[in-house]
C-alpha cells in the first residue's frame, strides 16, 4: 500500500481546515481535531483521520448538526447527562470525560452518560485524559449502525461498540485497554481491503452464520462475530459485553439503541448515539502514589513474563498505542494514497484548502 | 454422571453445619451460605458447594480465618475500602456490595474494594444485589493462583478474573453478564474431567502454548487461555480485560497480585485476595422508570432477533442463569454423587452431622 509520512500539525491542520469550511464553531474544531489526531498518533488508523470520508456522507446527508449546541440536561456532585445536539461525538465526549474527572477529583468518582451524539473517535482518547489526570478512566459507546451478530442469531444487532479502560502508574506509561467487543473492528475490514487481503475465519459471517473471509463481503454483508466466538469459545461473552456497552453507552443517558430505531423510523435523520465516561481516583481508596507503585510492579512482572516464543515478548495493554504514539510524533502519521486523495477531495469539494 | 437433586434449604443446612463446625460465628455462616447457594441455584455448579473441598483443604493448611474481623479501613460517601481479615470473601463481599448500593441511593454511585479476602463464589450474586434494587451493579474479583497466560506468554499471570454486570428491566428479569475473562473457568476442565469429557482446544495451552485437551493434563498444567485465544481473535483484548479486573480488584483495594505474591513469598499463609463492587442508580441520569422500560425494549428486540438455527432461539445474557434458578427452586439442585460424598465426608470429619 502506498503510503507517506504526514506530520501530525498538518494532518490536523487539514482536519481543521475542512470542520471550519463545514462550519464548525473554532472551538469546537480545536477538540475535535485533537480527539480524531489522538488515534492517528495511537496507531489506531481506523478512528481518526480515515473516519472524514464517513463525516462527510453523514454531512452531506444532514445527519450531523455541524454547529450543535451542547448542555449539561442533568447533573449531581457524581453524575450528569450532556445532550450533543446531534453533532459529532468528539466535543461532547471531551466535555463529559472532563466533567467526570473533575467529579472524580472532588468527590473520588464522576459519571458522566452523553445522547444525542454520534460517533467520537476512539474510544481509548477519552480513557487516556482520566489516566493523564492521575485517574482510573473508563468510555463505551455505542455504534449508529449495527454490525455485530449475537450469539447464535443471524442479523447484526450491535455495534462494534468498544470499551476503553485506562489506569495511571508513575514510572510507566499508563495501563490502557482500548477493544471492541467483536472479534476485530469494522475498520480491520477495511484495511483488509485497502490492501487486498483476506480476513481471518472467526471475523465475519453471512446471514447463515458461515465464515466470510472475502473482505468485500464482509463489509457488505456487516455481520461481525461477537469476541470469543463459538459458544464453545465463549461467544456469549463478546455478546455480553456488547450488550453491557449499550445498555451504559444508550439505555443510561436514554439515547436510541441503533436495532430499535432503525426498525421504528428507517430513515430517522439523526442516529442519536450515546457514550459513557467514568473517572475514578486511586487516592479515594489508598493513600497517594501507592496505587501508581503497585501498577508499576504489575507492569514490570508481565514484561518479564516467559514468552512463548523469545523473540516476541509479553506486551503490556497500551505498550503499542504508546509506543506508536512516540513513533509517529517523530516520524509523522503515515497515509495511505487512497486516504489522501479522499482527505484532498474532501477538502476541495467543501471549499477549503486541500494541504495533503 | 450420577447426580441426585437436592432442595436448596437441605444443601444451605448442609453448608452451614460445616462453617458452624469450623468456628465461623453465626451471621458470617448465613451470609456465606446464601452467597453460595446463589450459585447452585443459578446452574454456576462450579462456585457453590463445589467450592467446599478447596475452602476445607484452605482451612487445613490454615490460609482462611474462619472468624475474621471485617472492617471499613477507608471511607467517603461515594467510596470505601473493606478490609476481610482473611476470611472467605462471601461475607465482606456482600457487605461491599450493600454498602455500595446505599451510596448509590444516596449519591447516584457507590465503589467499594476489599483487600484481605478470598474466594467470594460467584460475581453475579453480587451485581444482582444491586439489579435487584433497581440499580446498575458491577463487581470484579481476583483469584488466589494465576491460571490465564498473558497473550504471547507462557506462564499463567491472572486467575479467571471474573466481571459481572446486572441492569434491572421492569417485565423481564434483570440483564446479567457473569464471565470469567479466560474462554473458560477452571471450574468447566473439572467438570469435563468428572464427565470423562475431552475439553476443547482453545481453553488450555501447554507451557509451548501449544492446546491440550486432556482435563487431567489442563488441570494439572493450570494454563488457561485469555478470552478470544489467539492475536487475530482477539487474545488480547481477553488479556486485557484480565488484567483490567486485577487492577479493580487488587491494586485499588492494596490486596496483593497473585503472581508477584507468590514469587516474593511462596509460603505466604493468606493469599490477600481482593474484590471491586460498582452500583450506580439509573435515577441519577434520567427520569424514574425510563431506564427499566427501554431495557425491557432492548431485551424483547434481542429476543426476537432472527436466529441462525430456528430451534435455537438467541438468549439474553442473564436467560440461562434465570431459568436454571426458577427450574432448581422447584425441582432441587442437582449434586454429584463424587461431590455428595466429599460434603458429607467433610462434615464427619469437621465434626458436623453428614446431611446429604
Amino acid at each position: 500500500m502506498d503510503t507517506r509520512p504526514v506530520p501530525a500539525e498538518r494532518l490536523g491542520a487539514q482536519l481543521g481546515a475542512i470542520l471550519r469550511a463545514w462550519g464548525m464553531p473554532e472551538p469546537q474544531i480545536a477538540d475535535t481535531v485533537e480527539i480524531m489526531l489522538w488515534a492517528d498518533l495511537a496507531g489506531i488508523d481506523s478512528h481518526g483521520a480515515a473516519m472524514m470520508p464517513l463525516y462527510a456522507q453523514f454531512r452531506d446527508e444532514g445527519k450531523i448538526v455541524l454547529a450543535p449546541e451542547i448542555r449539561i440536561v442533568r447533573e449531581s456532585p457524581t453524575t450528569a447527562v450532556i445532550d450533543g445536539g446531534f453533532g459529532l461525538g468528539h466535543v461532547p465526549g471531551k466535555r463529559a470525560m472532563l466533567l467526570a474527572i473533575a467529579k472524580a477529583k472532588m468527590v473520588g468518582i464522576g459519571a458522566v452518560a452523553v445522547r444525542a451524539s454520534n460517533h467520537y473517535g476512539a474510544a481509548g482518547a477519552y480513557a487516556m485524559m482520566a489516566a493523564e489526570e492521575g485517574l482510573i478512566g473508563i468510555s463505551t459507546t455505542a455504534v449508529h449502525t449495527p454490525s455485530v451478530v449475537p450469539l447464535w442469531g443471524a442479523d447484526p444487532a450491535f455495534g462494534t461498540n468498544p470499551i476503553a479502560f485506562a489506569a495511571p502508574a508513575r514510572r510507566n506509561k499508563p495501563f490502557l485497554l482500548d477493544m471492541a467487543t467483536s472479534t476485530a473492528a469494522i475498520g480491520k475490514l477495511k484495511l483488509a481491503q485497502l490492501a487486498g487481503r483476506k480476513v481471518p475465519e472467526g471475523w465475519a459471517v453471512d446471514a447463515a452464520g458461515r465464515p466470510v473471509t472475502d473482505p468485500e463481503t464482509a463489509l457488505r454483508d456487516r455481520r461481525l462475530v461477537a469476541l470469543g466466538g463459538t459458544r464453545e469459545l465463549g461467544g456469549h461473552k463478546g455478546y455480553g459485553l456488547a450488550m453491557m456497552v449499550e445498555i451504559l453507552s444508550s439505555t443510561l443517558p436514554g439515547a436510541q439503541f441503533a436495532l430499535l430505531r432503525m426498525a421504528r423510523d428507517p430513515g430517522a435523520k439523526h442516529a442519536d448515539v450515546g457514550h459513557f465516561f467514568l473517572a475514578m481516583d486511586p487516592a479515594a481508596f489508598r493513600p497517594a502514589g501507592e496505587f501508581e507503585a503497585e501498577l508499576d510492579e504489575m507492569i514490570d512482572a508481565l514484561r518479564a513474563t516467559r514468552p512463548a516464543d523469545p523473540e516476541r515478548p509479553v506486551l503490556v495493554p497500551g505498550d503499542p498505542e504508546h509506543q506508536e504514539r512516540a513513533r509517529r510524533l517523530a516520524d509523522g502519521i503515515p497515509i495511505p494514497e487512497k486516504l489522501r486523495q479522499a482527505l484532498n477531495d474532501i477538502a476541495r469539494r467543501s471549499s477549503a484548502e486541500a494541504m495533503l
